[in-house]
C-alpha cells in the first residue's frame, strides 16, 4: 500500500512537471462560434500579426465560422470583436490546378488550433495548411498533393466586411523574383469607421515558383509582374511543381510603413522550420500562462481558465515601430476593441500580472491622446473610434496609478482625461472624446437630445471619479474636489418615482428642460445599440452602476436590506420582456445579461452590503453555466479578452473594482493557485475543502492573519505570501461584519 | 510713305501672329519674393506635380528663396500659400565629387522659369538643371561637367518647414536597378495642421549608373539597394561618368497611391527630350491665356497680366486617380489653399473661363463632404483644414450655380452647407466646418468666447446668404428663407457707439452675455492672425463686408453720403496705427490692406451708391501702385491665385461679388480685350481711349445699347458681343442714376 502511495506520488510529480507547459491547456476555439468570435489562429501575446483562416462569405468578425469553406488566411484581426468587422488583410491561399478567381474558397477538415499554430486540411485541393506567426510575420506551410500545378496566390482585394462595413480604397502588387511578392492593400471603415489605412506585405518562398502571374479586377495577367493602384484589387500567384518536392514555406512579414519595413518583419521568422516559430510563439505564452499555476480540480476547468487567460493577452497589440502617424519614443499599442470592454477586467488583469505591459499601454494611450486629439475609448488600424458609454481611459489610466505603474506620464495623463472631460468633440459624437458634453456639464446630465444620454451619464460619472482619484494622487486637490462633485452626476438622472417590481427609483433619460422622459414604449427594459439611452444595457441594469460610490447609490435604493433585494431580484428574475425582442441578451442570469460587459460588476456588489456569500452564489452559477470548452462557450462576444477576464479573476476567487484600490472577493474554484507576479514574488491562494459544491467562504487569512472583510487592496496580492480560504458548502457569516469598501461619499 | 504703312501693318500683323504664344508674357517669378510665394517652378495647369527648387533652410513656402542656394528640386508645392509650409516632397539634386549629405546645397546662377520650364546653374558644381512636369511626374535634365563623379540623389527626408511646421514621419527607398528608384516619404502637419501623408515616386534615368547608394539617417551605405522605414530619413544616389556623356535624364512619377501607380504616372513623359514635355505644358497653358486676348495697351502690364492668369489655374490642384482615401467617380481636387483666399476672385475666374473645371472642383468638394464630414475651406495632402473666416465653400457653391455651372450635384451641395451650417465641428475648430456655431445659432452672433469671432459672424452671415441663393434656385423656400434671416446676423455686431474718424458703427467683439467688449486697448484698428478676433483684417475694414447686402449696410453707416464719405476715408487716410505693429499691412492704400482677401471687394463697392469713377480712381491707383514685374510685384502672398486674380478681373474691367450674379465694372485698362469662353462664344472688350490717363468710363454700350448701369449680369458676358467703353480722364457721372446691383433686403 505504501509503494501504491509512492507511487500514485510520483506520478503526480511527473503531471505538475509536464504541466509546466500550460498552453496545452489552451484551446484557441473555445468561443470561436456563435458569436464569441475568439481568434482562434496563431499570433503572439501582444502580437500585431494575428494569422488565421477566413471563411464563407467573410462576414464573421474573427475570419472563422465554423463548418464553411476556408477562403484563404489572412494576416490581421482581432479576438471577440462585435459589431462590424475589422481587418482581414493580406489573405493567401493554396489550390491546385486552374486558379478560378472568382472561387477558390475550400471546405476544410482536421481544424486543429493551439497557441502559435493553426492547421487544417483544405480538402477541396487535399492540401494541408499549417500556420504559425511572430509579431510582425506569418509563416505558411503547405503540403500538396503531387501536382505540377500547385498554387499559393495573394488577393489584396480580401477582407472581412459585414454591418458597418469595411470598404476597400486600393492595392498594388509587384512579384520581384521566382521567390518574392510584395505589395500592399488599402481598406477604410469597419467599426471604428476609421479613414484609409495600408497593410504592406513581403514574401519570401522557401521554393522557387516555376511559373506565376498578377490579376487585376478580377483578370488574370500571366507572367506580368506588377499591378498598379488605380482603386482596383489586384493580387498575385506562383506556381509550384510539387511532384517529389511536396511542402512549399512561405514567410510574410507584415507592416503598416512599407514593403521595405514588412521584409523586415519578414526577417523574424529565422528558419524554414515551422516548428521553431511555432515553439517560440509556445515559449512566450507559457511565460504569462505560467504565472498562475491552478492546482487540483476539474482538468477541464482548467482548459477554459488557461484559454480565457490565453484571450486576455491578444490585445491590445504592440504596435511598437509601426505607427505610420506619427514619431515619438512612447510605448505605441493599438487594437483597444474597446476600452469599454476592456477597462472593467482585462486591463486590471494586465496590471496585476503584467504591470510594465500594462504600463506601456497606458503610456501608449497618453501617446496617442497628444498627437491625435482625444484619449482613445477604442482604436484599430491606427485610428480612434468609437467611443461607447463614457471615456473610459480614464479608467484605465485610473487603475494604473493606484496599482503604482510606474513608466507613465501621470500628469500628461490627467491633462489628457481633463481635456475629454471639458472639450466637446463635435460632430461624430462616436469618435473622439465625450459626447454630449454641452449638457454634462451644464445642466449635469446628457439630456434626450443626444444619443446614448443614460449610459453616458452614469459612466461619465464614474469616469470623472477616476480623473479625481488621479488628480488627488498627484497632488491636484483643487481638481480632485471639483471632479469628485461631478462624480455625483449619476443622481440627475435619479427618477425617484420609476418603480419595477416593487423597487422605486431608477436611471431615466431625461429631456434637457429637465422632465422626464415620458413614453409609455419606454420601459426599464428598454434596450439598444447606438444610439439607444441604454447602451448594450437597460435601466434595471445600468441603475446599479455607480461604481464609485455603492454607498450613495445604496442609499438611493433605500438601504441595505433593498439593495440585496434588487439585487436579488436581478440575479432570480426572468427577464420579463421577451428575449427575441432584446438584441443583446444572448446570456440571461435572470435579468443579468452577462452577455455584455456592464452586468460585469454587478455579482460583486453584495461586497457593499457584506454579503459576500450571494456573490459566491451567483458568480459560481455564472461560471458553471456560461462558460465551458466548447465553441459555444463564452457568453457573449469576448470582446478583446473581456469574457475571458471575467472568467480568469473569479476563477481565482476575486474580481476588481477597475480604477480602485479593490478587488471583490467572490468564490476561489481551485483548491490551489500560485499566482508569480513580474518581480518574482507568488500568492499562494488557498481553498480548503474547494469544490462544486464548497463554494462559500467560511474564514480567510492572509499571511496567518484571519481577514475579516470581503475585499482586497493591491497590494495584499502582489506583495505576495498565502492567502488561505475556508469554503463550505452553506451560506456563511464571513466578513458580515467587516469593513466595506471605500465609496466616494466616505470622503465626504 | 504708303509703303511704310504696308510695312508697318505687316509687321503689326506679324507681331499679333507671333503674339498667339501668349505663354511668353509669363513670367513665373513676378511674386517669388518678398512674401508672395508665387511657385517659379514647372507645373501644368491644376498640375499635381509643381515641380521646383528648394532653397537655403527650406523655409520659404514655395520653396523658392532668392540668391540662396539650391538645396535640390522637388515635386509638391503650393503657389503663393502663407503661414507655415507645406509639401516639398522627394526632393532631387545633382552633385559632382564625393557626396556630402550634410551640405549639398549649390549657389546657383542664370535662373530661368516659363511655363513648363525651370532652368539653372548650379555653380558649385557646374551643373545644368532643366525641369519640366506632365501632370503626375516630373522631367529632369541635368547637364554636368566631365566628370567619374557625377551624382544624382534622391532625398526623402527633406521637406517645407518653418512655422505650423512639416515633421518627418517615415520613408523608404528601393534602387530597382542602374536605372530605377523608387520609395516614399511620409510627412505630417503644416499650415493644414494635417494628419501623415505619404507621396510616393519612382525614377527611371535615362543613363544606366555606374554606381550606387543609400543612406539613412545621415549615413551612407553605397552598394545597399533598399532601406526600410523606421520613422526614419533615407534616400538614394547614382553615380555616373559624364566623361564624353555629360547629359544625364530622369523621369519622375509621383503618387499619393503607391510605387507602382508612380510608375505609372512617370509613363506620362513619353520621350526622353525635355522639349517634347516643355511644349505640351506650353499648348495647355497656352490653350488657357489665349481666352483673353489684349491688344494695344503696356507689353509690361500684359506680362503682369498674363503672368496674372497664369497662378490662377495652378490650383486647386487635379488629383484624379490619386485618391488613397475612398473611391468615387466623382472628381477629386487637392490644393484648395484656401477657399477662403480663392472664393472672392480666383474661383469665379476659373468660372468665367473654364467653367467644366469650375464645375468638376464644386463637384469635388460635394465628393470630399460625402466622404470627410464637411465641406472644406482648405485641403492639401487629403486633409482638410484649416479654416479661416467661414465656411466659404458655400460662396465657392453659390458662385457656380448662379453662373449656371452644370455638372454638380446640387441638392447634395446644398445638404454639405446645411451641415457646416448646423452641425458643431467641436475640439479643433480650425478643421472643420463653422467653429463658434453653438454660439452663432444660439445667440445670433460668435461671442468672445470663440476665436475669431467677428470674422465668423460677419462671414457666416454672406455663408448663409449663399445657401439661400441656392436653396431659393432649387425651389427650397423654407430653407431659403430660413437663411436669409439668418444672413442678417452681421447685424447683431454692429455697435453704433463705436465712432472713429466721425463715423459711428461699427463691427466689434461682442460677449456672450450680450455686453459688448469693453477693452480699451482694442480698437477699430486692431488686427491678428488667429485666434483674433479680427481675422487678417480689422474693423474698420470688416465692417464694409456685407457683398450680399449693402443696402442694408448702408443704410446702418447713415445713408449714401455717409458711406461714400466712409469709403473715401478708408481709402485716402494713412492707416493710424504704426505699422510695424501690424502683422499683415504690409501693403496698404489708405487703410485698405490689399495684401490681404478682406478688402478684395471694397473698391468696388462705390457701384452701390453709383458712383462708380471712385471706384475706377482707387482701382487704377492699387492696379498701377501695388503690382509691377518683379519679384516683389505681388502685394501680398499670392494665395493661391488670388492677387493675380484681383489684378486679371480689374485689367478686364469688371470684378466679381462672388456667389452673386453681378460682375461690378471697375475700368477697363487695355484698348481692347477679346474674351473667348469655353464654347466658343466670344465678348470683345472695347475701351476706347483707355490709358493712364484715361481711367474713367464716360459711356458704355452692350451690344450696341447704353448700359447706364456700372454692374454686368453673368449672362451678359457669356453670351458674347461688344461691350464698348468710352474712356476720359476726368470723373463722370456715368450710370448715376442707374438700377443698383442687388441686396438681399432688396427681397424683404
Amino acid at each position: 500500500m505504501k509503494r501504491i502511495f509512492a507511487l500514485i506520488a510520483f506520478l503526480w510529480l511527473c503531471v505538475m512537471a509536464c504541466a509546466t507547459d500550460f498552453t496545452k491547456y489552451v484551446d484557441p476555439f473555445i468561443g470561436a462560434d456563435n458569436g464569441g468570435y475568439t481568434f482562434p489562429g496563431a499570433t503572439m501575446p501582444y502580437g500585431m500579426v494575428k494569422l488565421g483562416p477566413d471563411c464563407n462569405k467573410l462576414t464573421e468578425n474573427s475570419g472563422w465560422q465554423k463548418d464553411t469553406p476556408v477562403v484563404g488566411f489572412s494576416h490581421t484581426h482581432l479576438n471577440g470583436s462585435g459589431g462590424g468587422c475589422k481587418y482581414g488583410n493580406i489573405l493567401f491561399m493554396a489550390t491546385t490546378g486552374d486558379l478560378d478567381l472568382s472561387d477558390y474558397a475550400s471546405p476544410y477538415s482536421d481544424a486543429h488550433a493551439e497557441p502559435g499554430l493553426f492547421d487544417i486540411m483544405l480538402s477541396r485541393y487535399g492540401i494541408r495548411a499549417r500556420l504559425s506567426a511572430t509579431r510582425h510575420a506569418g509563416f505558411h506551410e503547405y503540403t500538396f498533393p503531387e501536382t505540377g500545378e500547385a498554387n499559393v496566390l495573394v488577393d489584396l482585394g480580401k477582407f472581412l466586411a459585414s454591418i458597418e462595413t469595411q470598404e476597400f480604397v486600393g492595392s498594388e502588387v509587384t512579384v520581384l523574383s521566382d521567390t518574392e511578392i510584395q505589395g500592399y492593400s488599402r481598406i477604410r471603415g469597419g467599426w471604428n469607421y476609421s479613414e484609409a489605412f495600408t497593410v504592406y506585405f513581403y514574401a519570401k518562398f522557401d521554393t522557387p515558383c516555376e511559373s506565376f502571374g498578377t490579376f487585376k479586377s478580377g483578370k488574370k495577367y500571366p507572367g506580368v509582374a506588377s499591378q498598379a493602384d488605380n482603386n482596383t484589387k489586384c493580387g498575385a500567384w506562383f506556381t509550384f511543381n510539387t511532384k517529389g518536392h511536396k511542402t512549399v514555406r512561405v514567410k510574410v512579414g507584415i507592416s503598416y510603413m512599407g514593403c521595405n519595413k514588412a521584409r523586415e518583419n519578414a526577417g523574424e521568422i529565422r528558419s524554414w522550420d515551422l516548428e521553431d516559430t511555432r515553439s517560440a510563439a509556445v515559449s512566450e505564452w507559457n511565460d504569462i500562462l505560467s504565472q498562475v499555476a491552478l492546482e487540483g480540480g476539474n482538468e477541464t476547468v482548467k482548459k477554459i481558465f488557461y484559454s480565457s487567460m490565453y484571450r486576455i493577452f491578444m490585445q491590445p497589440s504592440d504596435y511598437a515601430g509601426e505607427n505610420p502617424k506619427w514619431i515619438s519614443d512612447d510605448p505605441y499599442y493599438g487594437d483597444y476593441h474597446a476600452i469599454w470592454d476592456t477597462f472593467r477586467a482585462t486591463h486590471p488583469f494586465i496590471n496585476l500580472f503584467r504591470p510594465r505591459r500594462g504600463a506601456e499601454m497606458v503610456q501608449s494611450l497618453v501617446n496617442i491622446a497628444r498627437h491625435d486629439k482625444f484619449l482613445p475609448d477604442a482604436r484599430s488600424s491606427h485610428w480612434t473610434g468609437r467611443t461607447q458609454g463614457g471615456s473610459n481611459a480614464d479608467m484605465l489610466i485610473a487603475d494604473a496609478y493606484v496599482k503604482g505603474l510606474e513608466g507613465i506620464d501621470y500628469e500628461a495623463a490627467l491633462q489628457a482625461m481633463i481635456k475629454s472631460a471639458t472639450v466637446y468633440p463635435g460632430d461624430d459624437e462616436r469618435q473622439y472624446g465625450r459626447g454630449g458634453l454641452p449638457d454634462y456639464n451644464s445642466i449635469g446630465y446628457v439630456s434626450t437630445s443626444f444619443e446614448r444620454g443614460c449610459s453616458r451619464t452614469f459612466e461619465y460619472s464614474a469616469d470623472d471619479y477616476a480623473i479625481a482619484t488621479l488628480a488627488r494622487g498627484l497632488g491636484h486637490e483643487d481638481i480632485a474636489s471639483e471632479y469628485t462633485v461631478k462624480s455625483r452626476s449619476w443622481e440627475n438622472l435619479w427618477n425617484p418615482e420609476i418603480e419595477s417590481f416593487g423597487f422605486k427609483g431608477f436611471c431615466w433619460p431625461r429631456n434637457r428642460d429637465g422632465s422626464w422622459l415620458d413614453d409609455p414604449a419606454f420601459t426599464v427594459f428598454s434596450s439598444g445599440s447606438f444610439p439607444h439611452q441604454f447602451y448594450e444595457t437597460f435601466s434595471w441594469e445600468l441603475s446599479f452602476y455607480v461604481p464609485h460610490d455603492m454607498k450613495s447609490l445604496i442609499e438611493k435604493m433605500g438601504g441595505k436590506e433593498m439593495f440585496t433585494k434588487r439585487l436579488d431580484t436581478y440575479f432570480n428574475t426572468p427577464f420579463p420582456v421577451k428575449t427575441d425582442e432584446l438584441l443583446f441578451y444572448t446570456k440571461l442570469v435572470g435579468m443579468c445579461q452577462i452577455s455584455n460587459e456592464p452586468c460585469f460588476l454587478a455579482p460583486s456588489l453584495y461586497a457593499y452590503v457584506n454579503e459576500p456569500y450571494k456573490t459566491a452564489g451567483i458568480v459560481r452559477r455564472i461560471l458553471k453555466d456560461m462558460y465551458w470548452d466548447g465553441g459555444d462557450g463564452v457568453p457573449g462576444n469576448d470582446d478583446s479578452g473581456s469574457m475571458g477576464a471575467w472568467y480568469a479573476f473569479h476563477t481565482l476567487g476575486f474580481y476588481p473594482n477597475a480604477g480602485q484600490d479593490v478587488y471583490l472577493i467572490s468564490s476561489p474554484v481551485f483548491p490551489k493557485a500560485t499566482l508569480t507576479f513580474e518581480d518574482g514574488k507568488k500568492l499562494v491562494i488557498i481553498a480548503k475543502n474547494a469544490s462544486d459544491k464548497n463554494i462559500y467562504v467560511k474564514s480567510c487569512k492572509l499571511n496567518g492573519a484571519p481577514l475579516n472583510r470581503c475585499w482586497l487592496h493591491h497590494k495584499e496580492i502582489v506583495a505576495g505570501g498565502t492567502l488561505e480560504f475556508e469554503m463550505t458548502s452553506k451560506p456563511t457569516s464571513w466578513a458580515a461584519d467587516g469593513q466595506l469598501p471605500p465609496s466616494a461619499s466616505d470622503f465626504d
